[in-house]
């Protein structure tokens, strides 16, 4: 062999003439490419009610809701994710804003979309013809190609938080999207029909099952979750309790990407540090209290929105009793056999505190 | 080859010698072995409430309920079946009674059992340490290798609907059976938290699914099961719509090897001729009509039983609104991928007339 | 209450009186119907091979094959199963036989079978106008609802083991028998095309997945079986090494209701006692020794065909090394949450020696 | 309302202060959300195999295979995709060199990966203990998790393709990576394990099923994939059979992220164009023809790698006989119900042919 000299010359020719072929090397780049654990770009983060509730009227002053623009969102972007709209690589997170009498435009995607309600009443969703109507801490779906519109029949402005799959489905190339024929759908029969049908405690309309592959219950009321927050806190005390949404013909999450699930904590209930793959958004429907991400502080009050990246870990403690509602990719994790949990048995140390812009 | 007489005289000593043997000819008896459609020995069946209702509270005074015969269960036993006490090769149909403040004492068996309560109040069944309480019109499971005990805490005697796959299990030599240590269980918290923790509708606690294959939730309510028949029948019409008990965790029947239904059938309403393989036992909850099976008519009203053997044509005609509760094997069929199914398009003719005993 | 003669008398009248309407109690029987373990009537037994093959060529001599008697079968017939010509309650097992130049004609039913082949060369079994050529120690599928008819092309006489479901199918109701419009079917292309489609070792037709809930491979050839049990022995050793005959699209076992294996035990080999809900068949494909099934000793050498019943305590020993085919119910009882298996820590008391009539 | 350069100045102070608090609006950038069909980032592009090889064996000259680099490796950069050294944004594909003597170091990693061996003999990969023999044209596995070294024992270099799901699971923030203890696994027992136990036809060791959602079948011999391909060439005629490469204990790809199979493209032969969600890669493996791909023709020749985006049309026309071994998504999409396939009835026309770097 040559001397070094010529050996970095010889290398650093041949870096170039790869790069020309476009071809990478694997070996200057081995512990960037597969780290001992997850390095997520998006980092954790929180948006206050206010600053979301404020801004979001003001589009509601600003800006109209017709074909073209659809909706009235604002989406959380992550400052760690270069400038996307997105809240982490695989979530949308968002607050939806509809004037009284306003009504946004039906169409369809790929991209599967959660809705949960944070103020207002008098609106009803449209989910292909069956229309949902909608109140505080109800959770609406519009799954995957379902045509959907949003309309507000009442006299008072509603706000919710919008949670999609739309990161991941455009991470996968697998976006498809159309216009409804109509500015919206019409309405087919009395309203709330998947919720007669679908919503019966172990009751099915026998031999009905969807071929789609997401729940066929498009609606929960948010009287049902508090009931059964209740009755599980009750039963096993705390410090949390968990209800999932799922599809009631399968028993899995409701949507195949993505879960949603009600978190009750109890007053002073401190939950231990656990991690895992994908991420999450957290958004606080009811209570005050904080939790600890890799280290950071986040307090929140009612109203607010956190983002957990993948492999992060986070404890929460409740001041009051309080429900957190949350949407998380760990479903998709689980079908690619790519999730992993971990409990840590201490409490994180405490190195900074989030400062909210 | 030689005379047929000798021929004759060679194969009677040739069957002869296979007998000695332990071995039968397929070629004689092929047709009787495999048919071109089931012909099966159950006989389509009609037991009166009258004479169960009767019967039943005669037991109640002549007979107790004491560890060895457990139970105070008349069991309806098919004409065609040989003597045994089974209402079709594989379903155990049979009134239960239990006068107030008699309690059964607590076993488990491999056969899975279904309660559906047809009279009386202020009982429960205790199943694995739960209380599950009992209404007329609601559906209790005691599944397979779970503790069961049944206990009359009220002033009223109590009369319900016992289905099993115990003639089944029988059959498939598949039947553990064993007493509980004490004579009953201790009811473990409030009543019915299968109920508070599986009944919520799309609702679970999050991440807990049941190991074993039946449904963790052991009680269906009759308001739930009546809102669910109304609303299905007011949307869809008539004649009949049907509601199915599943496992609330799977979307499947709520035991593995029969399953549960609710038929409403609409004042005047008429089903078309259908028949499948398997068996089932209809118990008319409310209402009155007829219906024919295999071209024989059998009018029924509230309370009666009737046996619908396999392969058997049966229509349905509902004099006025009527629900009808049913158990069948088609679970167990299906999974062996056994089940047929045909709708026959022309009503039957009806032959002759069921008279009761 | 009265005196104990008066109660027995309103009791003789009250089960009188049940009888007459067709009822039956349970207290009076509930230990039998619901005993602590399985006990079954079939009977563990053993079947000869000299036996059996001399009134197999036998029947050869004095019985033809055609259209209505179908096949030159003689089947197992426990003598526990009052005179049913069944090995067991759910398995049918038999030796079939097909002179030099015969054929036997094509039909199809709902109960399914597999075909072991025990002696002679030169037959095909057509299944589904797919001709599967037969070899000693090869398995032949006719899954259920397959048209199949055996072809002898040759000189020699052949002999096989028949396995069928056929005692399940007709428990459930839920046989159906046709006979295919011609006296065989025409054979379709090359013969062994199952086994070039679908017997790659880890390979299928892109996208190909069988509608039918069975293996779309049909023949399993005795060379693969022996070196796979060969690979197996000289890595794990003995006593037995065991493989079982899938479905190459779904991983299970071959047909759904039944299984098929092949056991190697080595030489001196002795394994340890087993008992399992179900049945089973046994066929002793090569080697000889001894088997003791609920403290009874069986001796068996080549050929001979055991029957081991439900719950029935099994273990084997080898004088040489040996090959065991097997069928059992084991698939259809898992499907329906009733299998179980216990192995037992120590060798069982022979207490009696089968004498085979 | 105001003027419209007053709204326009408070709609720029709006879009500020979103800006500032991590918020973007949805209605400017809807249209690139979601847009009608996948507009994927990645291009279609083709790598020689002459530059591919070229190179490679200029880095087993310049640059050894320590713990640290690992692998030598040059990994595919698709021109799209911003400078990453991923062939798309799901799928890694590179060529590996080793030369004789030399051994890559052991580790695992969340990410799986395939080798398709392009040229060479001697080299083993040895996964978790089992060294599995590489020969052209074989397929071994390297699953998620599962420890893998390589070893070239022989005197000559060895080349193969390598396909990972690496850009996906870094996409989704779910790596993990360990070196092992040592610098190599110990190889355990015989060579070649994972294909004695379970590479035969049909036959599985009797009651093993791998607890991990991959193939326990570790590598695929070119033998019988030639073999599978000639059949069905010969059986359905051309233009093109496919071949999948599954995990034998359930019938599906053999990884949950990414399938391999082999197409065999008869001379002449041209398929019909057709696009699908997912991207894939293609290597030649033998033959030369040329491809169309979105209007751009595409020539290849043995050994030439060409990468399909999603929603991309692709048609084939093969001058000779021809072997395209392919990785692609398509399990993935499938699993998160996202996979579309559409085939396009006209030949495309051809606007540019692709000039390789």
């Amino acid at each position: 062999m040559a001397t070094d000299v010529s050996i970095d010359r010889e290398l650093e020719q041949f870096y170039k003439e790869l790069e020309q072929h476009d071809l990478q090397p694997l070996w200057t780049q081995a512990k960037d490419l597969m780290s001992k654990h997850p390095k997520p770009d998006a980092v954790p983060w929180l948006w206050r009610w206010e600053t979301l509730r404020r801004l979001a009227a003001r589009g509601g002053e600003l800006v109209g809701i017709e074909r073209g623009g659809e909706r009235r969102v604002l989406s959380l972007s992550n400052p760690g994710l270069h400038g996307k709209p997105y809240a982490t690589p695989t979530l949308w997170g968002a607050v939806q804003y509809l004037n009284a009498h306003e009504t946004a435009p039906a169409h369809r995607h790929t991209a599967a979309a959660i809705r949960f309600v944070l103020e207002g009443d008098g609106v009803w969703t449209t989910v292909n013809g069956d229309a949902c109507d909608m109140h505080p801490g109800d959770l609406v779906l519009t799954p995957a190609w379902t045509w959907h519109d949003h309309c507000n029949d009442g006299d008072k402005t509603m706000i919710w938080f919008d949670g999609l799959d739309l990161p991941l489905v455009n991470a996968l190339d697998a976006i498809f999207y159309e216009n409804y024929p109509d500015l919206n759908q019409r309405v087919q029969g009395e309203h709330n029909r998947s919720a007669r049908n679908f919503g019966g405690p172990g009751l099915l309309p026998a031999g009905e099952r969807p071929a789609e592959p997401f729940s066929p219950l498009w609606v929960y009321r948010w009287e049902d979750s508090d009931r059964a927050l209740a009755a599980l806190l009750r039963e096993r005390g705390g410090p949390m309790v968990s209800i999932e949404f799922v599809d009631p013909t399968r028993g899995v999450s409701a949507l195949p990407t993505f879960d949603c699930q009600l978190h009750r904590i109890a007053a002073g209930g401190r939950t231990k540090p656990v991690r895992r793959t994908g991420s999450a958004i957290l958004v606080v429907y009811r209570g005050h209290g904080s939790s600890v991400l890799n280290g950071q502080r986040f307090d929140w009050s009612q109203g607010d929105m956190i983002v957990v990246p993948s492999w992060t870990a986070v404890e929460h403690q409740a001041a009051e009793e309080t429900d957190i509602f949350a949407v998380s990719d760990t479903p998709m994790l689980r079908a690619l056999h790519l999730f992993r949990e971990e409990t840590l048995d201490a409490a994180q140390n405490v190195t900074s505190t989030f400062e909210p812009r």
